[in-house]
């Protein structure tokens, strides 16, 4: 292999991806735990899940990449460089929802391996090594909270109190962990060393908005902040038909009037940017006759700007207290706010593509918002059909999944040529 | 027995009434299905039913009473009368809710078996026979519908049908009555006879208007119309976070505007009348950061005009085609107007105990609905301590209890004199 100059080396990488082999490798991944409907069903750490990795295994072992994982079972892919430099990092996961599709997570991890095989035909070797990562348990659905293997790689002391947790059959990720071990003991441990030089996630957006501005990349800017509260009215359960209006207390009647609230000044604080949903709820008796004495509902409202998440904090403490409501923080993060060069290096990626660009603010988490706190981070997006996901008719078109792997590929082998 | 002038038998009757024996009688019934926090759970022809079956049928042989049987194993107790004419009725039922107390339905079979032993204790005949029925089923917990042997009384033809229902075990009615006749072979079928001469049942309010009036009886001028609807909202389940508020069909969203805009059209039709409850929700898919794709909620309303819950009908299809919202009905029943000089004479039983009374309107069901449609029919109601039923916790003060039984035998007397 011959050094190239930078944007050579981009053109070229970029220029050597194969649409048919990027195509059939994500193909290939969806077998290990294909549904019925085709869509996937891959626990993280599940026998699924090993056979995946095996298959992942093997194909980085073809291209000459040396594989290592670590504490969590993160798996690290390797193409090596000229010069003894921080890797430059891509991937996601390769877990899955229950009725997950083919694309979430697959896509950035598929992509990054296409990488290293376009890199590899193109003959082109780059100063720092390109490092392809699955992280494991990124979805959340086997083991919670979601993106383990992300966070425990930048926090490794999460990963005490991530062993604790359990699925539904009673084996601890600790468990899992060991049986990833027993099922994979020639891998050697990733060595502990400096800060990656940078990390790139390609992932299908999972939204709609590319496909509504019918432009096929998306530069991710950050990742909204988001606050989840669970809220629970109460009331007193008595007869529908016996009770006048005036002698009830209907926590429904109450849910109601809140969720109205509630959606008004989220709307009102968060402009174009709300986002604000009443997903999960629960009302007791939760009989057609009886008046409810308790209904709990969860309120899921995200928005870029951390002023903003801070303001809908108070306004719905205040509404709970005036309501005499309680209210129970499940869940909070920031707004991540990605690097702004690399952000301009994924511009220029796309621009080089010839495809328009969007520049969005990621509404979904992705194991980037972790690793933002360890190396100068971003994010790159292709079109979700019908910004559907987490769902078996999850879908892209080839063109599109073609052109962010080049766009991925320019930027990668750019960086991966930086001093 | 010698004759007495009906004033004089009224007075007698009532003052007959024994505090202590119509207490007691009230516990030795709950002991049959007692539960540990002091409910009741005593399922329609289970076999905690039978055995409480047999201990009134043996309280009623006591007191020189016939018992009879009917298709839907009602149970009627009756004190002859001189001559031979239509009974005069009262009663209601044993079954309870499986979270039951131990007044709801017991109470009107147990006062009118009071009733019976205070004729006798004051030796006072009358010209038509007294009968105390209970009836099968009307709580609707093991069997639906509900109100199954007094509605099968009154339209032997629904027996038919409601020998098919069947319980969570796969017994059927038709079983369950096999058993009953099995269990009692003695019992005699009630002979097929002219409509009764007047039915009236006696019950706790189980709701709060008596108490808060402060007022310890209650005469029943109707039962309330009631409709049931089921109402389903579709949306698009998507990512709570990365769907724009404008991309959204959040069934949540609309659900939450519906119930807003049907309180409100059900409140200025119905005006102090007005009960309306959404008592029953299924969320689709449930989840904290996924926008709802479907909702479906239950709306019961009820009012006593006619012409009012058609009103509501009209309002709620055109909200419902305006919102392009489904909806099912599950139950619709039209408000029952009882009978004017029965109400007239409950009034005078009510004032010849010198307490105080109001006329209200049931918003419950009872026996009495159908009952209605065959004979004379009214309702006299004591208060229920805070409104509650269906609950451990349902209680009446044991002073209201007897005055409700007094003013009943005061107003059966009478009408067993009548011509």
């Amino acid at each position: 292999m011959t050094p190239h100059r930078t944007d050579e080396a981009a053109r070229l990488a970029s220029g050597h991806v194969s649409p048919a082999r990027l195509l059939a490798s994500i193909e290939a991944l969806a077998a290990f735990g294909t549904r019925p409907d085709h869509g996937v069903d891959r626990p993280a750490l599940s026998a699924t899940d090993f056979k995946a990795r095996r298959h992942l295994i093997e194909r980085a072992y073809a291209l000459g990449c040396t594989v290592t994982t670590d504490a969590c079972a993160n798996l690290f892919m390797r193409r090596a460089g000229t010069e003894d430099l921080a890797p430059v990092m891509t991937g996601s996961h390769i877990d899955t929802q229950p009725t997950g599709g083919r694309l979430d997570g697959c896509y950035g991890v598929l992509a990054g391996i296409e990488c290293i095989a376009a890199l590899n035909d193109a003959g082109v070797s780059t100063r720092r090594p390109l490092e392809v990562v699955a992280w494991t348990n990124e979805e959340g659905t086997r083991f919670q909270p979601g993106a383990m293997g992300s966070s425990a790689f930048v926090d490794p002391a999460l990963l005490e109190r991530y062993g604790r947790a359990a699925d539904t059959s009673g084996t601890t990720l600790a468990d899992a962990l060991d049986a990833h071990r027993r099922t994979f003991p020639g891998l050697a441990m990733r060595a502990e060393q400096d800060r990656a030089h940078a990390f790139i996630e390609l992932h299908i957006e999972q939204g709609p908005q590319l496909e509504l501005a019918n432009v096929p990349l998306g530069v991710v800017s950050g990742i909204q902040g988001v606050r989840w509260y669970a809220l629970t009215c109460k009331g007193v359960a008595a007869h529908a038909g016996t009770t006048p209006m005036h002698a009830r207390h209907d926590a429904m009647t109450l849910a109601i009037a809140l969720g109205t609230e509630i959606e008004t000044f989220a709307t009102a604080l968060g402009r174009e940017h709300t986002r604000v949903t009443f997903g999960r709820w629960s009302v007791t008796p939760n009989s057609i006759n009886t008046i409810a004495s308790e209904v709990t509902f969860t309120v899921d409202f995200r928005h870029p700007d951390a002023d903003v998440l801070a303001a809908f904090d108070h306004r719905l403490a205040q509404c709970a207290a005036r309501h005499r409501v309680a209210t129970e923080s499940l869940f909070s993060h920031e707004p991540v706010r990605f690097d702004d060069a690399l952000i301009a290096h994924l511009g220029d990626a796309c621009a080089a593509q010839g495809g328009r660009m969007l520049t969005l603010t990621s509404g979904a988490f992705h194991d980037a918002i972790y690793l933002a706190k360890h190396c100068p981070t971003a994010m790159l997006f292709v079109p979700s059909r019908g910004g559907i996901s987490h769902n078996p008719n999850e879908a892209t078109d080839d063109d599109h999944l073609v052109l962010g792997t080049r766009a991925l590929a320019h930027a990668l082998a750019a960086l991966c040529n930086e001093s």
